[in-house]
């Protein structure tokens, strides 16, 4: 391209516009110097987010500026400073009446993973506060409140007061997304979805990571799930998202580890609210699934490693591996459920949990190894049993499910029980069972299960 | 960047949002392919265009694929496809009552530019019909119609019967664009202007050959300027955009010819629309700045050439000599303005066109050769003086202007006459006459003026 930025033209016609006032010259400006691959300052993404949340900067010229910034990319100065920018433009939780480290967890999103649901009592049994906002699925990936909803009477809304009271009271609190949690990134998370921006390393590390520094946390788990049932398919891709958020934790001050885990495969067993729960009260009773638990812990262990509590992760994997062992974490989980309203006698007897009347058998229809079981499938027909949300006002049936029984690198006969699916209905159920079939590969030689975790940054 | 498009993520999120009608997931794709550097077939782009015309494609999605088009540019293919649905947006005129070959011209506008009003008479004296749609000025470059209108009683706006009658009675005919000429154009431009897209080879050479190619003539001559004064200042931009232009004309199968012509200084000595109306009648009379004269003789040339009259250009640019010479083409206005209502005694006394009540003379503060006389301060100046639009709706003076006495290359002394600034008021016209001293460079050593025109394309 021959035509230079600034160029007498392009200052004239916004002259000949009336833009005048000096804001929409610089808005301009801004839009200019990311289209032509520059380094924005942190006054300038200031000014654009702040103008943009008070309606000042409209959709159209937001759109361009996005569009910008996922071709030409951001430095780690101009993530960081998008970051500050949406995480300031609502409200900074408070966690200070809280005493000690406040530790926060987060996962990308995957399919099956009810790891915050064993991971949250394991740590605040082992004495680090836990004050956590979890989000609503949407999409083939699950969210923990809706999960925590599968519980008769849990109340997932807390005011401000109830968070703080109860993480003082039981070191334990879960609630839903505030409403004035960085509500910019509300405003251009919804603009990205519609511009064909959404894919952009620079702005999911900052959507993310605004959140959780809103949230108020000290130090912060990251869970970057990678493979088909993940939004990155690809490892250098889950690797830059990575590091893209310790770097935004490292430079506002909080202490962020990012775990890169496998999600080509569901996690666990259980894909669906209730039999989540389910198989998270085995995890908590340290009898789930072997994938489950370790997450758990090698989460948990980083977790009380940045909180302090110990001198090297595999030392607080230790802790929590003991925990665990001798019931610590399931009463936590009984008090946190207790705390906030849930029926507490569902977890001593989990048949009381919602259940679906329908339960179909998936069989294997050959002899072999197991070579793909693939999340994104498993996922979408989780969802479209009714475990999920395709828009974000869709109500949810929070019995239906599936159930694996078969994971990769297992050897199954044809004709052996791979899955059960937990439908609302026959036919929906029928569908489903396809649906999961489709899911699976069989083939004749041994197959190695993928690794759980790629690596820690 | 790892994250490849139409990934199972980005997929799901427009499911998620409720985007289940095909064309709200192809208007996605098409932004996408585009972010990602493909390349966009024409059913792609008439698609875009015509949903974003009828307002089904909002503001936000057209800004951010002007954005990734500026970055991306566009091939042959989709520069000329683009071209095509713009210009059949609307209303394509049909010239075809009128016999022969049509010609427009048109320039990328410049300071002092009135050579539509010597070319157009000269052409039609020569028997090349000429049906042109003009627009109005807007910033530092004046306008064709705003020019004519300086002439009491001008009409300049026809309706579509008229425009035709008079090119088939006269052979020539000149007024301001139609309402629903290229509204696609009109629309995309306006986003264009907000969004930080404006100099985009591609986009600037759809928009003007959209308009051309709506306005219905079968030959097109181009004036792409270059230099300060132009929107282009460098030669390879220039270039560029007239061979984009050049390509497209040629696909949409008009004959199309580009000249590049300079714009560091301005075009012959009056700037301003009175004024410069005063030059265009002398040199019709073969009285006028030798630059304005060979300027209108190679692109009439041109324009005979491409209809047909002569073997090739140059034999266009005798014959047009001759019709200066001997006053056909002084005829041929007359004619054309009586025609179109004007007064046509002021033609033979232009004392009666609209004067300044202010003459402000400008000195050389030193002697040397003049080594610059920067078209683009002078443009502002003189829009400063009131003869040009700060803003679309914004009321002109039609006296004011500039005359230029000196011009690069000439030998000036200390106190000589280098211009005269024709003001509305004194105060005015003394900061004018302080930008036009800013627009000179005088140095001690010789100057070679800049050539007239680059190349032909």
């Amino acid at each position: 391209m021959v035509v230079t930025p600034g160029t007498f033209f392009e200052r004239e016609v916004r002259q000949q516009r009336g833009f005048t006032v000096a804001d929409k010259m610089q808005v301009l400006d801004i839009i200019s110097k990311k289209r032509d691959g520059g380094e924005l300052s942190e006054a300038e993404i200031e000014f654009l987010i702040s103008k943009y949340v008070a309606g000042e900067i409209p959709d159209y010229q937001m759109a361009a500026f996005l569009m910008a910034t996922f071709i030409r990319g951001m430095t780690r100065l101009e993530t960081v400073a998008l970051t500050k920018a949406m995480a300031h433009s609502g409200e900074i939780l408070d966690l200070s009446a809280v005493p000690g480290c406040k530790v926060d967890k987060h996962s990308t999103g995957g399919v099956g993973d009810k790891v915050t649901l064993v991971v949250a009592p394991l740590v605040a049994a082992a004495g680090v506060p836990l004050a956590k906002m979890s989000g609503r699925g949407l999409g083939h990936s699950g969210g923990t409140i809706d999960k925590l909803e599968a519980i008769p009477g849990f109340q997932s809304v807390l005011s401000k007061g109830e968070f703080i009271a109860n993480v003082e009271r039981i070191g334990l609190a879960l609630t839903g997304q505030r409403e004035n949690l960085a509500p910019a990134d509300k405003k251009i998370y919804a603009l990205r979805d519609v511009t064909a921006t959404v894919a952009s390393i620079p702005l999911i590390a900052s959507s993310i990571m605004s959140k959780k520094i809103a949230a108020g946390a000290n130090a912060i788990v990251l869970d970057v799930k990678c493979g088909s049932g993940a939004f990155i398919p690809d490892l250098d891709g889950a690797r830059a998202l990575a590091k893209a958020m310790v770097d935004i934790g490292t430079d506002v001050g909080r202490h962020t580890v990012a775990v890169i885990s496998n999600m080509d495969q569901p996690l666990g067993k259980a894909v669906g609210n209730a039999l989540e729960v389910k198989e998270a009260l085995m995890t908590l009773e340290n009898k789930g699934p072997a994938d489950v638990t370790r997450l758990s812990l090698i989460l948990g262990g980083l977790m009380l490693f940045l909180a302090g509590k110990v001198e090297d992760p595999h030392l607080g994997e230790q802790v929590l591996k003991n925990i665990l062992a001798t019931g610590g974490a399931r009463q936590k989980f009984r008090e946190f459920v207790a705390t906030q309203g849930g029926t507490v006698r569902v977890l001593d007897n989990p048949a009381l949990l919602p259940s679906a009347p329908f339960k179909l058998p998936v069989l294997a229809p050959a002899t072999g190894y197991i070579a793909k079981l693939r999340a994104d499938i498993i996922g979408r027909t989780s969802m479209a049993l009714g475990a999920g949300r395709r828009k974000k006002d869709d109500s949810i049936d929070r019995a239906v499910g599936i159930v694996l029984e078969g994971k990769i690198g297992d050897y199954v006969q044809e004709g052996q029980l791979l899955a059960v699916v937990h439908a609302g209905n026959e036919n929906t159920g029928r569908e489903a069972v396809g649906q999961v079939l489709r899911a699976y590969s069989i083939v004749p030689r041994p197959v190695a299960p993928p690794p759980l975790i790629y690596e820690v940054i």
